[in-house]
């Protein structure tokens, strides 16, 4: 099958062979080490400042969300979130749950966020800034200077959800002051799922030493206490972590974050062209695109029958959306380990489909 | 490297060559299919009855404890909870933490659990119990009747980490009417690490219905509610969750949990049996052992130095015990894909060792 959601995604060969390897033992110096290079990589990719660490842990991407907030707000602080989609929404939720005082700025889907959404909030005293670099539900790529510009003024702690754009579009922590950044093993790093990567900057830092968290398990804390040794509290996804190893060393002999970047937005780049060159009848819904994926309506179809039958027809996954997008958007990714000859498979599929009458 | 640690183990051709596949898309009936089967099969493996459920969360089984204690437990409850070791003292801790009342039962490391331990707790209104079924840091195997029977006099809700044991010591959760039973990926199942599975007797559906859990991504109130249609809250370990279907399944063909223990029995014997045949300079420091793993006290060298000798220049890992056993106790594992000619390989090295009087 070819596949082009957004995450799990394709894996190159090298990654590929170390899920066909026997899992080693991980309390070695060994296993350290490659944890500590990951790190060093990782901050690296990040343009994370020399004292900013990075942790590695084993849950899901909106399980590193949850993590960011239960150990690095609390409830003296007074937040300002964007919610223009689901993983907006899953700020707001986790913001509701652990009591944190909170203001949400609600945007239409496929919406881009303006300096007039955000002038309301000047000087009101906010502490903190959550955002969705990219909100992958809808495919919008939100102006994070504009938020970077507003933190700096307003003395913010901004949490960046980085989970889908990371090593997709340009990104830059130490220049965009940001406190906390999230990603994800199966995103652009193109690993298996099973690994949240946090970066934290010195100020990150510094509030997870005053705050406690509840929750031992997503404690970073323990995370940072245990990587100094290149190590974990509790066992890892070593296996996806050694994949993680091979594909940043992969990234580092090929030219490094700029080079990996420059590659998703060639893809993202040729697929946009074709749809425009055949007049495919899809429009693109967001006012502001990631390099990651592009988010589309289909005029003449519904778009999860457009998922079903290119899954079960054609052997390809593209990425359905849930909940009231259903049946209106699809989006087609542009990471992974992904050829210009791949997406000429999907668009003959596409085509295939029209000539079929069936969009 | 030959790997006898207690996890993560070597794993079967089978389970290696998913490793190696593509990570499909999972929002899908396929991948759907696969978590259904998944859960019928761990159920039919744990003995819990038709009306249990069994859920899959992408973390660590460390992940698993403070998960039941955060689901099932509240601050209204009256626990007690048996310490032998260091999962029993990481129990106490979560307990500590989500300020669950409670009363620790500690007993010294390779000591059994006996009836005086117990009998001063009857009728006192504990409402709930928490046992490591296998204490894997010392390999003790407590007596889970005694605790059940417990139980059932007392009305105590029961939470068994079986981790280490599942699949490896004979346990039939409706009989001991166990309420919650934690296991891992990466145990006897011998696959990657990243999955904790949890099994779920009525009486804990029921206390999960009614408590509130303070963390989103540990909810099991949404994991239960999408494991309904086979799916998961958030994106989860999908390349292990495939590897334990072939697993279950490899396992069911063979004839059962029964037959898979009946296995690991024989790889334990076998090497309890070869380290008295050539008396091999280790003592058992175990009361009560389990079939997973063999906890050996060396009588002339550090177990560290055993631990570190062994991996360098055999190429083989043992496991190592950490904080004050480090150098008095290593540990060897008899779960995952290991043959009779795996331990004699050990034996050799080890024989080879006392030549060279290292030991």
């Amino acid at each position: 099958m070819l596949n082009f959601t957004v995450g799990p995604v394709m894996s190159s060969d090298a990654v590929r062979a170390i899920g066909a390897e026997q899992v080693p033992y991980f309390r070695t110096a060994e296993f350290s080490e490659l944890m500590l290079e990951n790190e060093s990589l990782i901050k690296k990719f990040a343009h994370a400042t020399d004292d900013s660490r990075a942790v590695f842990m084993t849950c899901s991407g909106s399980g590193g969300m949850e993590c960011a907030i239960m150990n690095c707000l609390s409830k003296k602080d007074k937040a300002l979130v964007v919610n223009g989609g689901s993983f907006g929404e899953r700020f707001v939720e986790l913001l509701k749950l652990h009591e944190i005082p909170f203001t949400e700025i609600k945007l239409e889907p496929g919406k881009a966020l303006k300096p007039e959404h955000l002038s309301a909030y000047e000087g009101k005293g906010y502490t903190t800034f959550l955002l969705q670099k990219h909100e992958t539900s809808t495919g919008v790529h939100y102006d994070i200077n504009l938020v970077s510009d507003f933190c700096k003024r307003n003395g913010c702690f901004l949490i960046v959800d980085a989970v889908s754009t990371f090593l997709c579009d340009p990104f830059d922590m130490s220049t965009l002051n940001v406190g906390v950044m999230i990603t994800g093993s199966q995103k652009a790093l193109a690993c298996s799922p099973g690994i949240a990567i946090m970066v934290l900057a010195p100020l990150a830092l510094k509030r997870i030493e005053n705050i406690k968290c509840n929750c031992q398990y997503l404690d970073l804390k323990l995370a940072l206490k245990n990587q100094e040794r290149g190590q974990t509290p509790w066992t890892p996804a070593v296996s996806v972590l050694r994949q993680i190893n091979v594909r940043l060393k992969e990234i580092d002999a090929a030219g490094g974050d700029k080079v990996e970047i420059e590659h998703v937005a060639c893809m993202a780049n040729y697929f946009r062209n074709k749809i425009k060159e055949h007049n495919l009848p899809f429009e693109i819904i967001s006012e502001s695109l990631s390099n990651a994926v592009t988010p589309l309506h289909p005029t003449t179809q519904s778009a999860n029958e457009i998922f079903l039958k290119i899954k079960d027809e054609y052997g390809i996954w593209i990425c359905p959306n849930g909940g009231e997008m259903k049946d209106t958007v699809f989006r087609v990714g542009h990471i992974g380990y992904l050829t210009e000859s791949d997406y000429d498979c999907l668009i003959n599929a596409f085509l295939d489909l029209r000539d079929k009458k069936f969009i």
